[in-house]
């Protein structure tokens, strides 16, 4: 079934499993789609057409059940499974990374990093060790881990991208300005910031 | 003519101007539509639609011209006014965003920052000063900036955007987890980093 799911309702998924998290935990058991779409900012309509793609269709005067679409979210985003990332580069960006507080809901945890700089490699950030860039393929092994976050300077960033590949990584979530080449089987999710703020002062002027 | 950049477009506008800035600044004077897909991975058929909303047709046997095309992005992304943006929330990562190389060709900076810890206010980070949270509204005038980044613990963001709102602010672009609720002249451009790493796990698990 989630074969057929649009990107942009897959896009939206870890946001709806994220507050219906939070909306059950505050014992919250139905919502319609209209009190939804005032939580989100997303308009009622979007949200019942993707929830169809759910194969669920919501009852006039009920709205959803709550732990119903909970666990169709679950499934979907396989959330129950603990994921591993690995964190290529402990500069600023990684450091704050390290810190970052991923969603307690999320199950995404870094398990291991990575840097060049002798005087990072060997020290711990919380519970995860900074390792020399020599022990990757060895660590990313040990660690079961298919995705890395990649926060190294833009010139290294192709280099570090074979090496993770030849590593066994699927999955690299790209922080740097490289538009990386990589293999057809392997995802890459580039976070540019500046285009993000270039975005909003462009949307800005533009209303 | 922009009103009628259909969104889509309007997103890979920022990524096409930097990559055509680099080209330019390297000497290439015209580029065809494959060549361009295959720097920015992007299908050709995608940028010769977009190119098309510019008007730029580009010539059979030539392709467009960079030039040209770079004057086009130059105005309708006002890169050539300096923007200066503010930010709230001096933890690890507002520090990392301080210290953060926006594209040196985007224009736009971080020209001062806020906190409500004693122990950072006061402080520099590089150029870039930290006022205490009551300075907000007249600093914020002071830098003539109107576009803030919010990096607040989330019980904070609600209560702050409200006073950046009060302060002149037209756009926030939000680090935390809240949806934050605005005027509808406020443009919010949320970056949620637990959703970007959950998409792409979700990908993988779907290649």
């Amino acid at each position: 079934m989630t074969d057929k799911i649009p990107v942009a309702t897959t896009k939206r998924l870890p946001l709806y499993y994220r507050f219906l998290t939070e909306l059950y935990n505050r014992g919250t058991l139905k919502i319609s789609s209209s009190e939804l779409a005032d939580l989100l900012k997303i308009d009622s309509a979007t949200i019942r057409r993707d929830f169809s793609h759910f194969g669920q269709m919501g009852r006039r005067g009920y709205g959803y059940d709550v732990k119903e679409l909970l666990g169709f979210f679950k499934d979907i985003l396989d959330q129950d499974v603990q994921t591993t990332v690995a964190l290529v580069g402990v500069g600023h960006l990684g450091h704050a990374l390290l810190n970052f507080n991923f969603h307690k809901s999320s199950n995404v945890r870094i398990g291991v990093a990575f840097d060049v700089n002798p005087s990072v490699i060997g020290t711990k950030e919380g519970e995860v060790e900074v390792f020399a860039m020599d022990n990757l393929k060895e660590q990313i092994k040990l660690h079961k881990t298919d995705v890395a976050i990649l926060t190294v300077p833009t010139d290294a960033a192709q280099e570090i991208t074979d090496e993770l590949v030849e590593a066994g990584i699927s999955g690299i979530m790209n922080f740097t300005t490289e538009r990386l080449a990589v293999p057809n089987n392997i995802s890459v999710q580039n976070v540019d910031l500046t285009s993000e703020l270039q975005n909003l002062i462009y949307a800005i002027g533009h209303k």
